[in-house]
């Protein structure tokens, strides 16, 4: 089976590689990078592996002879027409007419990747791979039909470079300098002035002996040998001075070398690592405080963006579905880096059989297929669907066969069911959460069946998701607590109510507007419900509280909660925050003393909301074929910034006066509610009613509105 | 879950890994070094992959605190009591006491394996493995409770060297000479003397240019420069003289190098590589030519015996399951190399998800699951089926998936339906052959299913196998044939009757008296019938004229087949012999004038059939805890020789008028024709009437009987 995917002739050569491959190496490299305090500290999941023998070809309609220099990674054999060339050649002729080209390579190490480079036959993600070519021949020497062989198109990631082959890939470096240092005979400390992460530097380094570098978030952690979360521990012997360069990157902002008396040390520096992002979306407002809160969350998550969207740089360094669904909406407000959303969602998914859930977490099986319609929505990319349908149906078959003999998703043995870091949180029984996780999944399962023209399927998933959605309702909706309770325990309705499955039901839209209502005053707004400390689930309390209109109170709320974080020295955000702490007991967490990731992506929250709910900016069609700008000023005086889309900027200002936006491709549509009649010089002005206005906002093209904000 | 599978405290540690992970990534690295005129032909099915993350764990009572060494490949951790070691310790001091000890390894490239040596701590397969720990912890930092955790007893293969890993392996060498050598100014020819393998040495190579090598199984073919199979093209640039080695071994009996002016060449040998093989079985007869078939038959089976069995030295060097069943068969009648035996069938079974029949061939999934019944016969090692039943599970639920809408296994795009090389011979229908075959798999699972405790799946395989047996009869025997048919096309019998599924019904006992006689006379010596010219089927033809006391005519069709080879100059057998052909026709097949193989496994059946029919010892118990002694002559004045067990040799020894046999372990029972009464005297002979007698034979005992053959 060929899927169709449409691709226009290729203007240059690419590495390619079996889709997914490459994501799922890079992934276990990455991931196995982690040590706690000097051992190795590895995932607790599977890690799968690359198909270590891949066929690639591709037919040419080669105009006139041509000269095509091959680069393979692995041992090799290459084919014109099934004809085999001798030995490993670099270089080959690709005769005129119309030939097939084939590449078959064998790699155990490293994933299996080629990269060709004609004058019209070149490498690009047009080429067709298998796993299986079953290229039988029979005793007479006839070549098999071949109809039993499933081909994908190939993978790639921008490897344009033929002598930078993908399993060199890493990220770039600069060098970085500590804003304080205190050099003492046997020991260094320093002071990067926020946090930071990168390889530790030793300058001059000579002598023989050990020496001790403990690495610090918090200047108590760099300080605490016993008990900081990171350490190398060196074994020196060096006559003569020479720079050293650490092995393993590590995250920090407080670096305390220490060395025996036969070691002498010139100077430390670091060499800082990222992610080669580039900053699309921006945010900018009359609260210096929230522009503060903007500026960190940024930063946060681009410390936290790395060859994949990691939880935290200081640990786990893991890639956790979970914690990558938010960055991947924090991203598109922010950086809209694309290919890092996949390479994060195909390493999660790995490959079949599915042993157990993501990350081995129920809820986070979930985000994963939430994250593709979430994909599909912001960036309009049909063909990742296209390629990897068919791993979100053994992952679905996978979840159905664990359903409970209510055909609810109740947890196995081996299951963790996570929801948040929330004391005496209950996982007993069916949990609502769960449930409306698995509801909206199905959801997307039949969005991307009939996206991959699996009829069959979409009606299927679809009319499990609308049972489910009645189930949910029927069982879990209590009239007189005003909400979805927490859980069923032998089928009778906990006492439980607690804020999680409340809030996604809002922005998930599953409640009508009665409900709604309710559950805002009864849970959202309720002290009496047991309050939230991750920023993890800040993340959608406050999205849901957005969702109906209440940004003033949402940024208070960000204020009072980033805000804390911030008076409290932060320079990039937490994995937790709880007001009530004071200290050093800020950094506990795990049962130690400097247990908590000082910066962890799902910190950063506030892109996405000021981006999706102040400025307003959301598709409504795939890749923003259609969208949507209806800024709200939530208290602010003015605010100013951009959206990034596929196709451009969405450029957005509103004072309490003015708005002006600049449309990006698609269909935009601005949205505004204003207390006398609006005026714009270039464009109609459509009146809804109830003091609410329209505008059509077209490609590219600008428009300033005066106005009068409610 | 964790198999209960008993393990003595070990004497001494060996390497290990996950099971099934070594045996996987060899059978890539031995598959994956075939080439075809110096260009690399890889398998032309998916290859899978070791587990890159695992953990390994036992828990210990220490005596005394012990100094434990640790040799690891990959990046690892140690733990005792999950208290991890900073970095990569080599040694540790395991403390007196119960204590668990863990290591967790990652390595990509190579199979992750660890050698622990301590006094009472040692690594051996009585540890406890696992490719997902799923070591949570919670926020507190209390760890989870891993019931959810899937372990297997590690597996091994007498690594026992800690300063030899395994991924260091290779077979040993010996250096050979040609038994003639033609040298000219710029070229060798070397004779070997017979068909052999391994790696050409140039001696004393020096020069500048070409240089190539050209293999021959025979004379023509390393004299055909343009058609030979393999052959080696090298670039020479040595300015002193210097012994050069080849980096792939080859199969060849004639050398042919060719090399430009400016280079010269001392001589040339080559370095033999071989399987450390013990040669436990033996046969010696009154007949020469059968003795010469019989040693000719094991120096075959010796060759294509390798890290793994594969099916030729020369091609396709690859695991082929239908090849490898008879393989099997004949070591369990000479080396009985029972880790080479699991070792292939780990190979070929590879991992999940099944994405095809093995080797991609229908039958060939068949064959792998009858291997594991023959493996459990002959061996009785359970705890390989302990180890390994989940994967013959999935593959039948792969197999239950494709059946048609009759329950039958009609091949689906993509099935490879072999059953033989024959001139046109039909793969349309449901074909009789695979629903035999199939029929016999179902049974196959219901006694494993038995061993492994699965109640449940027995009785669903047996319901199947039991249902399967009918509707062979039902739907494929002609009572006016006397045979079952070949295939049934739209639900109605094809005219073809061939000899296939009739021999194979045969020796698996599914026929009754009546049909077996009916089938003997109509298919098996019936001339009309279509003749079998492969070795690979006329090793169950011959089964199963032996399986009905036709050894007197076997006997004649071995000298004249296996004969015929003998005759044409064969030093070890061969792929295909066709009697008809002449001259160097005889050596093409594939299109290819050179493309038959000349040392194939499937040639060796004799080893297989003298001694299963004619000194007539088979098991029937599993593991020889009880088995069978049936000596018969077939036309021979005397026969002698032995039968490995898993503990000790069968002896046999008869002629006309002797019978002589020494019993191993277990219970023996040697029965056998005789005109007069006979005598032996120091045991019982029972006389089960119709000139039939039996004798008891005990371990290690010796039996002499004076008799009258008949």
């Amino acid at each position: 089976m060929v899927p169709e995917i449409a691709s226009a002739q290729a203007k240059k050569a690419t590495w390619i590689y079996y889709p997914g491959d490459y994501e799922i190496w890079l992934g276990n490299k990455m991931q196995n990078r982690r040590t706690d305090r000097g051992a190795f500290l590895p995932v607790l999941w599977k890690m799968d592996s690359h198909y270590v023998l891949v066929e690639f070809h591709k037919e040419f309609d080669v105009p006139a002879n041509e000269e095509v220099k091959l680069f393979v990674e692995g041992t090799y054999n290459v084919k014109i027409d099934g004809q085999a060339f001798v030995g490993y050649p670099k270089s080959i002729t690709m005769p005129a007419g119309r030939h097939k080209l084939s590449l078959k390579v064998y790699n155990q190490a490293n994933v299996p990747t080629i990269f060709v480079q004609g004058k019209t036959v070149v490498s690009d993600d047009s080429w067709l791979v298998t796993f299986e070519d079953k290229e039988w021949i029979d005793a007479t020497g006839k070549v098999s039909d071949k109809s039993g062989t499933t081909y994908l198109n190939a993978g790639s990631w921008n490897f344009n470079d033929p002598v930078m082959p993908p399993s060199k890939f890493s990220l770039p470096t600069i060098p970085q300098h500590a804003i304080s240092s205190d050099k003492q005979s046997h020991s260094f400390f320093l002071d990067f002035g926020k946090e930071t992460f990168g390889f530790v530097k030793l300058h001059g380094l000579k002598g023989k002996g050990k020496l001790h570098i403990y690495y610090g978030e918090s200047k108590e952690e760099a300080l605490s040998v016993d008990h900081c979360e990171t350490l190398d521990e060196l074994t020196i012997n060096e006559p003569a001075k020479k720079d050293s360069v650490m092995e393993l990157s590590k995250a920090l902002r407080y670096v305390n070398v220490q060395f025996d008396s036969g070691i002498s040390v010139d100077s430390v520096s670091m060499l800082y690592e990222y992610a080669p992002l580039t900053e699309r979306g921006s945010f900018k407002c009359s609260d210096e405080e929230i522009n503060n809160i903007y500026d960190i969350s940024k930063y946060t998550l681009h410390l936290a963006t790395r060859e994949f969207f990691i939880d935290g740089i200081k640990r786990d360094r893991w890639i956790w579905s979970g914690d990558a669904y938010q960055s991947y909406a924090m991203n598109y407000y922010s950086f809209f880096d694309s290919p890092t959303v996949t390479r994060t969602i195909l390493a999660l998914r790995g490959k079949d059989p599915v042993t157990s859930h993501i990350n081995t977490i129920m809820d986070y099986t979930f985000y994963w297929f939430l994250s593709i319609n979430d994909y599909y929505q912001y960036t309009g990319d049909k063909t990742f669907i296209k390629q990897f349908y068919p791993r979100m149906q053994t992952l679905m078959d996978y979840c159905l066969a664990r359903r409970d003999k209510n055909g609810m998703m109740a947890g196995l043995p081996g299951d963790w069911l996570f929801i948040d870091w929330a004391d005496g949180l209950s996982k007993k029984g069916e949990l609502s959460f769960e449930q409306l996780l698995f509801c909206r999944s199905l959801e997307t399962m039949a969005i991307c069946a009939k996206q991959y023209g699996d009829v069959e399927g979409a009606a299927k998933y679809q009319a499990l998701a609308d049972d489910m959605k009645v189930k949910i309702f029927k069982l879990y909706w209590n009239d007189q607590k005003h909400a979805l309770v927490h859980s069923l325990i032998d089928g009778q309705q906990s006492d439980n109510v607690t804020r999680y499955t409340n809030m996604f039901a809002i922005f998930f839209n599953y409640f009508n507007e009665q409900q709604k209502q309710d559950v805002k005053k009864s849970v959202l707004l309720n002290d009496n419900i047991q309050k939230i400390t991750t920023p993890y689930m800040r993340f959608y309390e406050l999205e849901a509280l957005c969702a109906m209109g209440e940004q003033d109170y949402v940024l208070k709320q960000m204020k009072d909660y980033w805000g804390g974080m911030l008076k409290l020295g932060a320079t990039s955000f937490w994995e937790e925050y709880n007001p009530t702490k004071s200290g050093a007991d800020i950094y506990a967490m795990y049962g130690r003393p400097f247990g908590k990731s000082l910066c962890h992506a799902w910190g950063a929250s506030p892109i996405y909301l000021l981006g999706k709910y102040y400025m307003g900016v959301k598709p409504t069609g795939p890749g923003y074929s259609t969208y949507q700008i209806e800024p709200v000023l939530g208290g602010l005086k003015w605010m100013s910034g951009s959206v990034p889309t596929p196709d451009g900027n969405i450029d957005v200002y509103a004072s309490t006066t003015e708005i002006k936006v600049k449309g990006a491709a698609g269909l935009g549509t601005l949205r505004f509610k204003s207390k006398s009649k609006p005026v714009c010089k270039t464009v109609e002005i459509k009146n809804l009613g109830n003091n609410v206005y329209e505008v059509s906002v077209e490609k590219d093209k600008s428009y300033a509105i005066k106005y009068s904000a409610i």
